[in-house]
């Protein structure tokens, strides 16, 4: 089992020529997500050779420009290619109304049909859940309504202990199925059973990146992100300019590193720079004081995790 | 006098990564104006150093996302960087309602006043008149409501011909305004009279720029742009698909040359190409061959024309 994460925009507000707002493109147990949708997305996508077609669910954390203008040209693009899948779009209310006014306006309604799932819920929920993946909002705090999202793999089956199943010649291929789902094996003659733990692994524990941009220092969110592998948190500013945090509603390195040391994180991510720095290994080094697996966000840099 | 006109983008549909739709960015008798806003142009202005302050006016054809996708971000940006210069968007009825829907959700409204001129007419229009330039609106044929937009430097005053002025040391540096607005000099004690013609040479003749994109042939625009020093016509195809004009509503290389033709253009440029072309030399080759001064418009490519 893998995470596998790549960050096509990683800055504040925005678009430069070698800066992009955010965007992430997440690829969790064959399931393809975006996660905002900053102008210039697109052309990102094409840069790292994503194809369009894999996305079938975007997720956008609130309707600040640097984190969704990118979503109508990325939806028009789409119906150009003439898509046929269907699209699930998540994100905070009103970005219904403002996409179709646009499709609207342009008389260019897509081919494929387009799901808004409008949020507006104060608390975490479930959103998506399918077979193998479900995905929680993490209710950030930021001058408009804003969420970040956790993706959970879900707990698979057990893993099959290949060596042990092949010194028990009656066990077929047909009976993997029961095992995986942690039954014993039973002889055809039902004169003896295995037990499943004998043929058996505990499955992979599931993996779970949690994605948090814009917020200010809100330990709130450290319930709704324990012990994930990645997180992914804002640091708009060093400690530096802590002063501008609040009316910004923003956080520092420093504090996105105290969020993942309270939630006990695996790995930390740093992103939305602010174009005032230069220099952004700044950004690692005043995490790292208090937080040590800390890496920088960079445009079509790739964070993979597995088991 | 002279035009000068930057090419940002000057690609049709979607953005790619040396591909970018279409703005543009004409300087007219000290005049600043961006002509449609694709997404990315905010990302092409910096490239080409053209200082955002500049821009007071923008010109939006259609509300096609190839033409004002990038339009919203500019606005923000505009909004970030604390600008206090008024900021003026001439486009179809409708603009106005995306635009500022888009800045209630992101509770982002301008500390700039926004003034947004809709239109709605099917007849050319004067929309824009100042001491030095005109505007006028060019009814174009598209899938939805679309504009061209002429750009007239208006007759200047006349031109001091300094010699002759020199020779007679009795016409003073006050005289001058009058000179250049074509009165005879009389002499203080009004003994004697030299005729305007003799101190002034004529003013130059006014420089013009007409914009079209997007629209099928449409000979109709013909008179609206007749003698125009400067033509930007689309050709999206080459005659090799022509069989998709009439459906997307769109032109040839060689549809463009003979509206350059017939209106007695001064030079075509050719843009809104479909990226299913590789070699854009194949428009101006099919252009040249009814029409002979034609270029092809490039990102970064400038176009000058003087007197």
């Amino acid at each position: 089992m893998s995470i596998r994460l790549t960050i096509l925009g990683c800055h504040s507000a925005s678009p430069r020529l070698n800066a992009f707002p955010t965007a992430q493109f997440l690829e969790i147990k064959e399931r393809n997500f975006l996660i905002d949708c900053g102008e210039g997305t697109q052309v990102l996508l094409r840069k790292y050779k994503i194809q369009f077609s894999k996305i079938k669910h975007i997720f956008i954390s609130h309707l600040h420009g640097d984190h969704f203008y990118g979503l109508i040209g990325l939806i028009s693009t789409f119906g150009l290619n003439n898509r046929e899948n269907d699209l699930h779009i998540f994100g905070p209310k009103g970005i219904k109304d403002v996409i179709t006014l646009q499709l609207k306006l342009a008389k260019s309604w897509t081919k494929y049909k387009l799901f808004f799932h409008e949020l507006e819920n104060t608390s975490s929920e479930l959103i998506f859940e399918d077979k193998k993946v479900k995905v929680y909002t993490i209710p950030l705090k930021h001058r408009v309504y804003t969420n970040g999202f956790l993706f959970q793999e879900k707990l698979g089956g057990r893993k099959l202990n290949i060596d042990a199943i092949k010194a028990n010649p009656e066990i077929e291929i047909c009976d993997y199925h029961n095992l995986k789902k942690g039954k014993d094996f039973i002889s055809k003659e039902q004169n003896y059973t295995i037990p499943n733990s004998k043929l058996t692994f505990p499955p992979d524990k599931p993996l779970s990146y949690a994605f948090c941009s814009d917020t200010e220092y809100h330990p709130d969110m450290i319930k709704d992100i324990k012990n994930v592998n990645l997180l992914y948190h804002e640091s708009t500013f060093l400690e530096d300019k802590k002063e501008l945090t609040k009316r910004t509603q923003h956080s520092t390195a420093m504090e996105a590193a105290s969020i993942a040391r309270q939630a006990n994180v695996g790995a930390l991510i740093l992103g939305h720079f602010s174009s005032r720095y230069d220099d952004l290994e700044l950004f690692k080094e005043e995490a790292k004081t208090i937080f040590k697996n800390v890496s920088v966000a960079q445009s079509g840099k790739i964070f993979e995790i597995q088991n």
